[in-house]
């Protein structure tokens, strides 16, 4: 039996999963990296891959598939885009990855999409054919899946559901140069600017948050009875439940998942969502399930294995 | 080489397409029947049929695939639901069919979901693999395609573009019981109720409209200058140029077919309704085409045929 490597490149390290070809997850190896580029970065990344291989019993040889998620965009071909929040040479690493195992099919896959498909693979959306994936982190990302295939887009901005717009008279703008958007109400970013909206409104000064994504804070806050945080996460559940309402008019999926840091508060929101979810619906979506993902931030690492096992079998 | 039928049926005849399989259409006949249900109407469908069949030459063995759209919804397994707007026994007349035509696949598909296939297989969207058709005509139904296959959705409601929100702060109610929806702005009589709206707000009585989805002279009074139809067709499309730009988040497709009765104005609102789309969408998806379909009140035929065909290689 062979083995699947799914690796996630973060900024300051990557995460490297071993599995089975069945999907089971055998061993999980770090590498400490700064920027992954040039020869010495590349190596270093191959040596921890091979020791991590052979703790298991495996040859380079028995490693089938090789996916790596990004966060960035990556086109229908594989082939990385722009990423502004790490330093990689794809190309390189690549090379690099190849000739150490030759015999394993490799893939990119975006983060978000790569998080789509791991839930598809091993996660809440196992057998599901059709499902949105929503990450809410520091901002609102998406992977839309239909007929179990990624809709990956014509231009590559399938599933950037958090750039659907929530509220035309937002006056903020928001990343994208637009107003209004999704991720301006239920990222990470968005509650915490909700919340001192809700102070401000009441005219009380809220509980110290740490940073611009400290969401941990203001659901803290919400659980001690904090009228402001619960006015905010009111309004991300409210505008989230739109959201959702306008994309089921669009594929109607079976299922809604919801990952990412944010997602450590679903049992804030979920009652709240699913309420406003169905007063938002046309009547024959309201069936649709909304529930959180299953394998919290290792599903990026999951489905850039099942990406690269993919495009073997094609 | 074998034939393919296509049959349109509508409240008060059928219209029957024979095609080559290649996708030729080589005949239309149109059946007057009245309510499509017990054998005697079945056997006049039949017969009309067999009749279309034998003046091109071929023979009932020769008939390959024969699909039927309906003005309703046409689940996975090829089932109709509900058809409020016609009397059709589906069962029945299948059965009839299929006694006649013993080597046919046979196929029901929805009549919107037809019309964006028919267009894949013979029309604007003829090798383009994802794209989303709008029918615009008493309300506003849509086709949603992705891979080259449409999306009919978990509930049956993929495509359901007609009740996206676009506009929160409406009044009136629509169809779905919902407020707000692009149905309310797009369709024939939301393009007249707009109309009225403007000549109301400017105390002007306006050209005569003759019923409530009377556009024509809608379209009419706008090429002749009336400030209330630009107003009204300027609200339409830059509602309509909204609801893409949210398609586009969430499928990202390559291009927009707009089809039914209002496309007859499509010069009146084409340049407007792509500045509005460029305007709302997020900058990678500012390529996607919007164009007219090119089928016409044919494209329901070819798509059903198409439909048949693709469940005979299926």
């Amino acid at each position: 039996m062979g083995c699947v490597l799914g690796i996630d490149i973060g900024g300051t390290n990557i995460k490297a999963g071993l599995f089975a070809s069945t999907g089971e997850l055998l061993e999980v190896k770090k590498i400490s990296t700064g920027s992954i580029v040039g020869e010495e970065a590349f190596s270093e990344v191959v040596c921890g891959l091979e020791s991590l291989v052979t703790s298991e019993g495996f040859s380079s040889d028995d490693v089938e598939a090789i996916g790596l998620d990004v966060p960035g965009p990556v086109d229908d071909q594989g082939r990385v885009g722009m990423l502004p929040n790490i330093e990689l040479d794809p190309e390189g690493l690549q090379s690099a990855i190849k000739a150490a195992f030759p015999a394993a099919a490799l893939a990119f896959e975006n983060d978000a999409n790569a998080a789509a498909l791991g839930e598809l693979w091993q996660g809440s959306a196992k057998g599901v054919g059709s499902f949105v994936m929503i990450t809410l982190g520091t901002g609102v990302g998406g992977g839309v899946v239909v007929g179990g295939r990624l809709v990956s887009g014509a231009f590559g901005a399938g599933g950037e559901i958090g750039h659907i717009t929530v509220c035309e008279d937002e006056e903020l703008v928001c990343g994208c140069g637009r107003r209004g958007c999704l991720e301006q109400y239920a990222s990470a970013k968005g509650i915490v600017r909700l919340y001192g909206r809700e102070c401000a409104a009441r005219g009380v000064e809220g509980v110290p948050v740490e940073h611009e994504t400290d969401t941990l804070s203001v659901f803290e806050a919400c659980r001690s009875g904090d009228e402001a945080a619960r006015a905010a996460i009111a309004t991300m559940s409210d505008r989230l439940g739109y959201a959702l309402a306008q994309i089921s008019c669009v594929i109607d999926p079976s299922c809604y998942l919801i990952g990412g840091g944010v997602a450590g508060g679903f049992d804030l929101f979920a009652t709240g969502l699913a309420a406003s979810f169905r007063e938002y619906c046309i009547a024959p979506c309201a069936s649709a399930r909304i529930l959180p993902c299953s394998l919290g931030n290792e599903a990026g690492m999951y489905g850039a294995a099942y990406a690269a096992l993919q495009q073997r079998v094609a």
